[in-house]
């Protein structure tokens, strides 16, 4: 099958890559539409010693099901963390979090930039019909926006402020626009910009941040200086989420003063995957409509330039369209 | 009148400093008790750069109070931090994170190792009649303990462990043993065990620690060291408590990588200064006996001896004996 290959940092188009096999309750998935989410371009930088197929954002047809015949050709996207099932975590609920994890696309099991992956079948979900694969697409990073709430309370009476106005920021925004009593976006470029007052989301400059003023700050730049601004933004007592994930920083330049979060009393709360239920039926509900983050598709064996189009400042959601 | 006196990290005992002079709304203490804190010790170690009579924990006398004369002769203990009273922050009820506060022998306003002190009425908290000195004198540090749970509920179903047990990792242990289902303290020092011990509460050593094996981590080692070990002690969405204050730390050697906060989902969360009413009513109904945790009195011209033994090793509480 066609796939991008990423091994020792280097990104390739490869066209002779082996199915994936299927284990025991596992389905196959011919994919349709994939996205290049902060993390894909993290991998390339080395965040993670990851060699295989990238990508975990998708939508696609289950085509191949031993265990689950019945359920070939549902439309489907996935949950992109398989745990073992057994251990403390798993038993706990948190299979995302088990420690023998495979992650598609990130750890341990080939993702979907591809023309076919496979996943546990309880790891995908059926689309609502009238959900498009093009707003499918984003269930995943929608879900993880959604976790913010899943972890801390936000409502009437909370300022909020949401740094990074890119495809994970964007889609935090809208999730929060109609919780949070005040909202206001770090949004550094243009488009990002017209996007979010096109929603009537208040939204600054970097420089405009007030210090101390907001009850919940959320950090979504991808990029370790976002820390240091949500830090500065943030007031005493309050919460900071932390969205982004990136390669490992010597931590020379601003290490963090944990005695400066105790003096404040701040708390810092990482954030990751989320809800693909309640994603679906944002979608299904039309709360959120993510296409119009789409800012252009690739196909596979362009995906050196689509890698690069994500990577530029300010550029919003990249697709692979691998089938029509 | 006396008092130690620290100026450019020396610490020296004076006999003729002047008594302090009371603003509007303040009154004059004479001091009993006074008890030194793991942040005094930082302070010498140039923690934050503060000139003047060191010293936040104390239980003393009104003998001057120009604008309530009734209260004069009132046993006290004393919030150490004094807001604007106008800001933002004051006007939320967060006065202790006033921008602009003074803080007891820590900031901007001296401290309860001499012969007397001022503090605004408001502050100046009426002890319980059958609370002894030697229990009042621990009322900050008690009320730091209780700030945790201000914070973060904690239950039956939660396994807890507290790293560090010196002064304040005791209390903290006191209070929860409690209400924590499962309570574990890492303790390095005899003393320190045995006390524990007596109180039927389990205690670990620093190579005991199971990897993510608990619910609610708290830091209080009062050194950079514990975040590491609390780090590894947390599981997957777990949260860890830090009450560690001490000097700034160059981060280098073990800097923080915020992205495995953000895939483990850690919550990290800063706790400070506490309810001093709620501490009050601990030691009145007897919950907490922290009077055990006395190691020594020292007078104040023995200051010096008093530090280094505070400084040691395992020591636990050294009280100041101003008054008889």
């Amino acid at each position: 099958m066609r796939a991008v290959w990423l091994e020792n940092q280097v990104l390739s188009f490869r066209e002779n890559v082996p199915e994936p096999g299927l284990l025991k309750g596992e389905a196959l998935v011919k994919i349709r539409l994939a996205g290049i989410c902060g993390t894909d371009l993290e991998l390339v930088k080395g965040y993670y010693p990851y060699r295989g197929i990238p990508g975990h954002e998708f939508v696609g047809e289950i085509v191949r099901a031993p265990d689950a015949p019945q359920r070939i050709g549902q439309r489907v996207v996935g949950d992109i963390n398989v745990g073992c099932g057994t251990c403390t975590d798993c038993r706990a609920a948190r299979h995302k979090h088990c420690r023998t994890r495979s992650v598609l696309g990130i750890k341990n099991r080939d993702g979907s930039f591809a023309d076919y992956l496979s996943l546990p079948l309880q790891n995908l979900i059926p689309i609502p019909q009238t959900v498009s694969a093009e707003a499918a697409v984003f269930t995943e990073p929608l879900a993880a926006a959604l976790q913010i709430q899943q972890q801390i309370q936000i409502g009437d009476a909370d300022s909020v402020l949401v740094i990074g106005a890119g495809r994970l920021g964007q889609l935090i925004a809208r999730t929060l626009a109609s919780q949070a009593g005040q909202l206001t976006v770090v949004a550094r470029h243009q488009g990002q910009q017209a996007l979010l007052s096109a929603h009537d989301i208040d939204w600054i400059q970097e420089d405009g941040i007030n210090d101390r003023a907001f009850d919940i700050v959320i950090e979504a730049t991808g990029s370790p200086a976002g820390f240091t601004m949500a830090r500065q933004a943030v007031r005493p007592r309050g919460t900071i989420v932390l969205k982004s994930t990136y390669r490992k920083t010597n931590g020379s330049k601003r290490p963090i003063q944990l005695s400066s979060l105790v003096v404040d009393e701040i708390t810092v709360m990482g954030s990751r995957c989320g809800p693909i239920a309640a994603a679906l039926d944002q979608l299904e509900k039309q709360k959120v409509d993510p296409t119009e983050l789409i800012a252009k598709r690739y196909f596979l064996n362009d995906a050196l330039a689509a890698y690069e189009h994500a990577a530029a400042p300010g550029a919003l959601k990249i697709l692979f369209q691998i089938t029509p």
